[in-house]
């Protein structure tokens, strides 16, 4: 059942720009029958594009933007110059109650400046943060931050705690999501005074899920918690590292098969398994990194992906959009703001 | 060609204690004829073990130690009271020049507090890093540190990369390495005050090898840098994350492979391919993390490893001992003494 709502997109984001936009949103019309799209973008490259496309043209409107904000572009660059631009106003359509949410697949630290000038955080949130999904050996979990905050303070680490856990009941449907902060060890004594005091917060402190303890970098993929917190920095090398591990594993098999002609053989024995291996770790499936403690949902699709990986992003936005995820979280830092402050740590990380 | 050369064993250190040590050392033994080996530990246990292997024998001496250090023993306990641990007397044997270098499978921070106490850092390094290989898409890779600072200023990262460097020269025999700062963004721009103080330095600074600037997490399995440069916390959470990956990704293969008899049939007609990739990928390949920075050779085998990887670690420090990697790493440092002074970094990485 498809809830009826307004999605905006950014149809100018992306390696292969509208093209792969408007194809993505055609797949996810037939996911979603009663979603409504805003297409921000050039009507020039938009409007043929829709021709072709009977169906989603009837459930779409565009909005011709005369800007396009670049891959490179400077973030700060981009807040100032990009007030034009398609992605900006796209983000503009959700503040403005036009859209439930915005999907884009342009330059991720603008989007990011964009989404958090214009949207704003939650009351409680002091800085917002990218979520993603992670293929795991129980199914699928949750990390946090993986670039938006490069240094953090023991109680962004806290807030993202909460936020995962909300995203995690709600997107993954669980009752009582498990978490783990980030460290290099497990113990309590290890790591830094950001982790061990963001760790103390959350054994004591009422929370949407049940605090785990310290996970290490080997638990991401074995699924240990549900959600896996940690600063914008560690995050973002450990899902880098995950991905550049998993093509070296691709291309070490690739190079076995083709070592021998009795290699070559087995491979087409075992090909319909490989396919259904291929599927189920598509890294399409795991695209839609989202933007979580930002008043609007704002969903950033991978810049390389094709218009299943970007209909599978929308997926992730008309989600969080259609089950009150944003509402979830206000409640959420509600409680957290009844329950004791967190005592000061500036001496933390230096 | 094998040189004369004497290594300590800590006897006692890793999960299969003396029987897997004493294993090792004989195979070591052969790759390594002219070795001779200093075994500290129970001699009631070890003795025994060394009848039965007259060929290891023969080029071993026991020093009986009434103690041994616990795997879970914290650092500042192990330094206290450990003093007539295996560990230490092994470590102490190098301090001493009765022996080359010393190899430890035990406790890690143990390992590391007695060392750093025991042999002191070479003169222009503040602290030592922990090193090992990784396998990339070009072949070999080394990453320092690993764990044994988990708060880092951009002098340490410099340091890291002249004996990242020495020790790619020394232990990979390629006479001008690439080295990389592993960051989140390959620009200079991104990151954070660290990372971005320490390229500033490596780009202006005479270096054994050459600079290249930032790399990401997926550049250390593409093997786009020969040595890549992080503090103790990311390069921790990068290993223990690609170790994950690996482990996921191998379990996912043995399901596809059992997921239909076609596949199964498939997997023994690829199974000799199979046999020398699990070889090319053996993480006893890549047993053996160095501490590097300090005055004598201690290399760190993995706790859970056999004796053959027990056996690798000994060759990795039969190597650096026997090609003089320490004076080299002492050259480099005059070197950079020499050259211009980094500018005080105290505001960095808060």
């Amino acid at each position: 059942m498809s809830q009826r709502l307004t999605i905006a997109l950014d149809a100018m984001g992306g390696d292969k720009g509208p093209d792969m936009v408007i194809a993505g949103a055609d797949i996810a019309r037939e996911r979603h029958p009663q979603v409504h799209y805003l297409l921000f973008g050039d009507t020039a490259r938009i409007e043929p594009l829709l021709a072709q496309r009977p169906a989603l043209r009837a459930v779409a409107e565009v909005r011709h933007t005369p800007d396009a904000v670049a891959g490179d572009a400077k973030p700060s660059v981009a807040l100032r110059a990009g007030r034009q631009s398609s992605m900006r106003l796209a983000i503009d359509s959700v503040a403005g109650g036009q859209a439930a949410c915005v999907v884009s697949a342009g330059n991720t630290g603008a989007l990011m400046a964009m989404a958090k000038f214009v949207l704003k955080t939650i009351p409680g949130i002091d800085r917002p943060a990218i979520a993603s999904f992670f293929p795991t050996l129980r199914g699928e979990s949750v990390m946090l931050d993986l670039g938006a905050n490069t240094e953090c303070q023991p109680e962004n680490l806290v807030q993202f705690a909460v936020m995962g856990a909300v995203f995690a009941r709600t997107a993954l449907n669980l009752s009582e999501p498990t978490i783990g902060v980030l460290n290099i060890g497990s113990e309590e004594v290890k790591g830094n005074e950001v982790v061990r005091a963001a760790a103390t917060r959350l054994r004591e402190m009422p929370l949407p899920g049940r605090f785990h303890g310290f996970v290490e970098g080997n638990d991401i993929a074995t699924g240990t918690v549900d959600v896996i917190v940690t600063d914008g920095f560690t995050g973002n090398v450990a899902l880098k590292t995950a991905e550049g591990t998993a093509k070296l594993f691709t291309e070490f098999l690739r190079r076995t098969f083709q070592s021998s002609w009795t290699a070559r053989l087995g491979y087409l024995l075992a090909r319909g398994a490989f396919k259904r291996l291929k599927q189920r770790t598509d890294p399409r499936r795991y695209n839609g990194a989202m933007f979580l403690g930002l008043r609007g949902v704002c969903v950033k699709s991978h810049g390389g992906t094709d218009a299943i990986g970007f209909a599978n992003a929308i997926g992730v936005a008309y989600n969080l959009a259609a089950n009150g995820f944003n509402d979830r979280i206000k409640e959420e830092m509600q409680r957290l703001a009844d329950a004791k402050p967190l005592p000061d740590t500036k001496a933390a990380a230096v």
